[in-house]
């Protein structure tokens, strides 16, 4: 297993950061490694706000549940999918955007999450930390406000950077023969296999927790799924443009 | 710039490879080093088919409009956004999945992409090339047909991964000032940069295709946005349970 194997698969999400703040340049450097993702029919749909404000950060903290590190990290970044460039270049070619497309929706948001996902993996080579923040969502329009986005433009997910002063162990994932299959989707094998990876999940959060928390992974789906989960992002995306038609 | 910065900026899509197909074992090292991306509460929705069979192979390059990569290609790979297998989960827990939030959609998708992108640059660090195809979604559901997916379950992207046999220069990317912001969204220098991009892309057009094309990254967006893109998706995702409330 070569050097990149061995980094990817170690990532661990880092939420306790050093007070070292990343210099422009850094963020700059980890930024355009980023952009050098695929990117659909070359649309580019991302754009970076990086949030110095420390007020901002404190508002965006409290709309993701509390979460420290979001004031705390070296960078803070929030990933934004944008069409309202692509709008304002078709407009300037002298054509019409269609707008609120759901294939649209999806373009731009993968085009974030592999440009995002690159420069991850980018911070991760020089011995940061990452955390995605998904839960800017909790209440995206609070955030879109705080960063005066236009409309098409959507805030998909923030990310904390910064030097670790942590060092949790690796979350242990689904087996790949779970996910990995042949020409079909099938699923035969499975109830054993996810048997299997439950009681390894049980250990890995006896471990973590000093065995206060007893969860499997069916646990933790159960919980997540059985019920509503942010119900106005329906809303919030149509607002903003992405219309779903 | 380290070893793995250089990695990143040398990506360029390639679609033509040698002969070569890779081992089971080598698809099944990638996939497993893509899937330590972060993945969004541990739901884990990424489910990777690898297409063997050469008929769908073929069926596959026709909905993607007749890309002969998808055929020749060392490995083909169909990701999926698998809510499907959280719902097993959810009811072997004894709860109810509440299917069809937008939310469910943002968060799956994303977690697909986050993996695939950690498998290219696993990939990529191994020599091979790679080509994501979008065009699968052409024809989602004859594609969905091909490889049996139930419900719950939609093709993100395919992903041709092999040899390359041949050596294309990588494609310049927007002005990093123009993705990068501080604190607000702001593009009161983007005329001045976005014109400059679209004469560096020129010179690319150019270049690569001995002057022949004659296009620009403004033109580019207009050709893509100015009427419906994909307008099935909406209802294709609707059937498969994805049905954005």
């Amino acid at each position: 297993m070569n050097e990149v194997h061995q980094l990817l698969r170690a990532h661990r999400s880092i939420r306790k950061f050093t007070d070292e703040t990343l210099s422009d340049r850094m963020v700059s450097d980890i930024v355009k490694s980023g952009l050098c993702a695929a990117t659909s029919s070359n649309l580019q749909a991302t754009t970076v706000i990086r949030v110095k404000d420390p007020d901002k950060r404190v508002r965006i903290a409290e709309v993701a549940g509390g979460q420290r590190s979001i004031e705390t990290a070296g960078a803070f970044l929030v990933w934004c999918a944008d069409l309202h460039r692509t709008r304002r270049a078709c407009e300037a070619a002298g054509g019409t955007m269609t707008s609120g497309m759901t294939e649209q929706f999806v373009i731009a948001t993968i085009d974030v999450a592999l440009a995002a996902q690159n420069a991850v993996v980018a911070a991760e080579s020089m011995g940061l930390g990452i955390c995605y923040i998904g839960a800017i969502r909790n209440d995206p329009q609070t955030v879109s406000d705080l960063l005066e986005l236009p409309r098409d433009v959507y805030p998909v997910f923030g990310l904390c950077l910064g030097v670790p002063d942590q060092d949790p162990e690796v979350k242990p994932r689904l087996p790949i023969e779970v996910v990995l299959k042949d020409d079909v989707y099938s699923f035969d094998d499975e109830p054993q296999q996810i048997a299997e990876y439950d009681e390894t999940m049980r250990a890995y959060y006896r471990s973590r927790t000093g065995g206060t928390k007893a969860s499997c992974w069916t646990e933790e789906m159960a919980g997540l799924v059985d019920g509503e989960r942010r119900p106005h992002m329906r809303q919030f995306l149509a607002e903003r443009g992405f219309e779903m038609r």
